[in-house]
């Protein structure tokens, strides 16, 4: 049930709660923008990945808690912001591309990865654009307002992804990498191109909240 | 809410939106025959394949646009033949059989595969049976009419499908095939094997709906 | 709709249905007890693999029996005794676990492995702790009592799982496999872990419908 379907907001005073939601939002797409940056910040020569690898597990935790904070609220909380259902799909959307980062990191770690295909670095590129894009559209949810553009620029970074994506894997099979190197790496791209998609998802959801709402 | 439930269908005139639904999920089904079509034209020998590749990809995208249409007007209208949850499912089952389809395509292109196991037609086949049944249920949708043999159709095939990429595994990995060709063709042949599962899951959704509304 | 909803339980006598929901639940959770002992006895030397799967294909047959037999009652009941959503959700997520653990046994007969790395015996007594977990808490329902051990223990014993799996990816890349024999093991090992990620799926189902009927 939405505050406007009650239509009488003002007894219930739905909005400190309406509040708290967004503000929920825009932490746990905060943690995006920091994954990002440390996705970006291994792929620096010389970095320590094994360390980066160990702060993004904890950004990933940091994420976890709020999504449980948020469930913990849509399911004792009478009053919310929009459908119960779209508020639990764009909470588990924001907090499967913090799960996509996080696995993509773990991987160039847990296979002692020295040297990435020159893609990745694009890929991550998307994933911060798509990251600060995401953090600065989850304020705009209070008043549904300029969320358009948000959207549209992050289904473009998405098809952009996808090109570097299946040109990487063109490259991977190209017969430059051994089999095993080739298992490796692809494990790598293809999480980092799981967290584009989820960014995707999670702005399409965005579209269907607005959709609605407005 | 169903235009049953709202039980005063001459006021608001439900019939013209349900009848929109209808010839929109038709329209879906039609685009995946045209895929099918499409796959099994790429497996004759000396065809065009990146063409077909191409032309699949242009089905995909109108395919894509009654999905947003669907959404679209499902967002935004009062009246639905069936529960909207429903609707939302049916729309996004067949969407994945179209994204299946087309990403088999797109790794035979993308690897420059030239020779497939022999079990790939016998997918491709499948997959055709599939399309075609699905696009003759579709229409039934409105009088939830014989609706039955249709799944039960969709499921069989299922199970013989699924019999065909097992039996293609086995034949990958029995030694005739190098690691990295192993590595390309399986990932046509589990897009393909995806494909005919999403077949049943479309399926499987509409004997829900069938049986809630009957 | 809940009976609580209803609030006129007595009249539709709600109960023998309520009942029937939870025997069912059980029923689907001890067939994934059975299932986890079949996949321990794959594991001991000279048992007979086939004869394991063969078995483990029953059960998983009588699980989906099960699944649609829950989809059926609640597709055609007017009382159930939590949301039909997460009825609904639940069921699948028990049916994942036995199909998980199902095709990790096929793989091992479909691959014809002789030899499992030693990381498997520990995921399937992960798995094997997990069913019984499962198994004892499905009664608990009823009364929504006593589930928070079961749900915290699930998610100690998937973080436990994740770990064992980690570190059998890394001893699968580490040069003691060549290329295709990783492949035909880590398809095992992915789905004894998709398993286990299965079972904690099924325990924040029934934290989420506990934390909502409390």
């Amino acid at each position: 049930m939405t505050s406007d379907d009650l239509g009488c907001g003002v007894r219930f005073n739905p909005l400190p709660k309406d509040k708290t939601f967004y503000e929920l939002f825009g932490k746990s797409a905060s943690h995006l923008v920091d994954g990002a940056r440390l996705l970006t910040g291994m792929l620096d020569a010389g970095s320590d990945r094994a360390a980066a690898a160990e702060r993004l597990k904890e950004v990933e935790h940091q994420c976890d808690e709020v999504t449980h904070e948020i469930i913990r609220r849509l399911n004792s909380t009478f009053i919310t912001p929009f459908d119960r259902e779209d508020i639990y799909r764009l909470t588990g959307g924001l907090d499967d591309v913090m799960d996509d980062m996080e696995a993509a990191a773990d991987y160039i770690t847990l296979y002692r990865i020295e040297e990435l295909p020159p893609e990745v670095s694009d890929q991550v590129e998307v994933l911060r654009q798509a990251a600060d894009l995401t953090a600065a559209a989850m304020p705009r949810l209070r008043d549904m307002r300029d969320l358009d553009e948000y959207w549209i620029e992050v289904n473009r970074l998405e098809n952009h992804g996808d090109k570097i994506y299946r040109r990487c894997l063109a490259h991977l099979f190209s017969g430059a990498y051994d089999a095993l190197t080739v298992m490796r790496l692809r494990d790598v791209v293809e999480q980092l191109e799981a967290a584009i998609d989820s960014f995707e998802t999670v702005a399409n959801i965005v579209e269907q909240i607005a959709v609605k709402e407005s």
